[in-house]
């Protein structure tokens, strides 16, 4: 377990240098704070938006994209800012017949090895969207405010790609791996390649930080997360470059995989609240930093709460390498506003100011 | 960590006698077997029957119940017969409107403190077909094979009660959980009463074994764990008769919080596909026995890789003090029949008479 290195410096930190210090472990003035799922339907500024268009559209238009992006940053000052888009959306720019309704529909699913074929092609004129929408927020927050972007994790990506309406328990993608685990495999390392690639130009398009989401990783096993969840994104962290932004390795509900979520050397390991963040620095070790962990529900809680449980947080948190605020999964579309308010307030302003 | 008593008695065991003793930790020759959802879809015998007769109503009628209950006896010559019905009936026996379209709707939930009265009333008569289908069951089988009676913990009925269609999440008693934990308390301990309730009657009309589902116990952290779904627990075990029959705890998901199931002091806890055997027996220590834990996907793989994979978990599963073979959680509808058939037969006949 290693606590912290002290901040001894004079000057505050910018957002950008505090979220990368944070990430590999430098000393921070304090944490940084941001939401998964920040630019959501909680949002009535995101509800006015997507009133006049939909989800698909939003991510497919770089100013709608930007503008929403924004929003938490403009009303809660958070300390980054994450692009608007969907772990989903790099397949469909493969030609996969994606749809929202509201869930996601797959209308062509994968279902044979012959099927591989409809995941090659370039990404690069797909993901200009996004890539776009990452350099207007670089124009309207500036060099000091980090940007953050993402990708599905390729066993997330194989889950989705793999059954028309995903089963609660992700049932296609699980007996494949019984069925035809050449198969899967091969699936799983096309899939590597598409994520690594999503996140590659995003990070040439200006994103300061890389986040990964496996959220079906947590229904494997610890060997069969080795096995085909941990050995694709292995993977995925080898075809990106050497000077990579750091990355964020995030899988929910998957507490049981933490040794082996640290192993594959991601810079931060994100989790929930299933867990205490102390016992989780000891267990990931010194080479890797934390992301966490308040349970979204939560925020539903009077803010004075709010702020007691964020404290804790950032308490326990301080046994981590580096540590950065945020929810355990993302923000409820029936979270209230102030929840929100002061989840970033009390990170911001210590326990001193407001306690 | 204790390992299994030997077994050094010349007579095979009754299947009743290797339940119970597997369930307190006694010497067996063997250690049972039978599946969580053994009774489904997935059997052709199961179609037959509930092509004629609707989910509740077959819950409703004690021939129907225990014509499907002693299906998987038939066909598989499992080592338990489980009493077929839902965990939602007796909230439905209070006077829910509850409706299976296929998932569980509740038309009418409660929202309210006001609304408590409605979980008043005797469960006697409304468990009257479930108790009668036990000693149907009884008749068919006789004195050596072990029936098995269930209910849901509080924790999961205080779910599905709150909430008209459950949420992935089970969003509205966690939002309870910190909008107004006082009403949340008071329906747990309303549910803790049910829950014993519905164990006694089942106990009273024979059942050898009784297992509690804490299906969606596994989104709480330790913490929250302790002081909601636990706590209700440790009410139900309470309000049983000290002679009561073994009981088993099931909880998804919830490898994080092994260490508190156990410490509930259930006589079994059942446990999923993400932890080995061998750590679980450690982390529960020497007081407790184990009931799984294949992944029920796996029943999808061919029958030498299941019985490959069955004979892995019953040697792990001697580090316990008792163990009982099962899956992690209920036999998927997909499941073909051959699966499970290799799964019981792996443990009859153990891995010298197959291997």
């Amino acid at each position: 377990m290693v606590a912290q290195g002290e901040y001894t410096e004079g000057a505050p930190l910018t957002r950008r240098e505090r979220m990368l210090r944070a990430c590999r472990g430098g000393p921070v003035d304090r944490p940084p704070v941001w939401l998964m799922r920040q630019a959501g339907r909680y949002l009535p500024e995101y509800r006015a938006v997507r009133a006049r268009a939909s989800f698909l559209e939003l991510c497919d238009d770089p100013d709608l994209a930007a503008e929403v992006s924004l929003q938490p940053y403009r009303r809660f000052g958070v300390d980054a800012v994450i692009v608007f888009s969907d772990i989903l959306i790099p397949l469909a720019a493969l030609g996969l017949h994606l749809e929202f309704t509201p869930g996601p529909v797959i209308h062509d699913p994968i279902r044979a090895p012959g099927d591989l074929g409809r995941l090659e092609g370039d990404l690069t004129e797909a993901l200009a969207p996004t890539c776009d929408a990452i350099r207007r927020i670089r124009r309207e927050v500036g060099a000091d405010v980090p940007i953050i972007g993402f990708a599905g994790a390729p066993w997330t990506l194989a889950a989705y790609s793999t059954e028309e309406r995903l089963s609660r328990d992700i049932l296609a993608v699980r007996v494949l791996a019984h069925r035809d685990p050449a198969f899967l495999d091969a699936l799983l390392e096309r899939l590597a390649d598409v994520t690594a690639e999503a996140l590659r130009l995003q990070a040439e398009a200006g994103a300061d930080v890389l986040q990964i989401f496996d959220t079906w990783a947590g229904l494997l096993s610890p060997p069969a997360f080795q096995r085909l969840a941990g050995k694709a994104l292995a993977r995925v962290l080898e075809a990106l470059p050497s000077n990579r932004p750091p990355v964020i390795l995030f899988a929910r509900g998957a507490t049981h995989l933490l040794e082996d979520l640290a192993a594959l050397g991601p810079d931060v390991v994100s989790v929930d609240w299933r867990i205490d963040l102390a016992e989780a620095a000891a267990r990931v070790g010194s080479n890797v930093s934390l992301q966490g962990n308040l349970d979204p529900v939560a925020l539903h809680a009077d803010p004075d709460t709010v702020r007691r449980l964020v404290w804790r947080i950032v308490e326990a948190g301080r046994k981590a390498r580096g540590h950065i605020v945020n929810l355990g999964h993302g923000v409820y579309p029936t979270t209230p506003v102030e929840g929100v308010a002061a989840f970033v307030e009390a990170v911001q302003n210590g326990e001193g100011a407001s306690g």
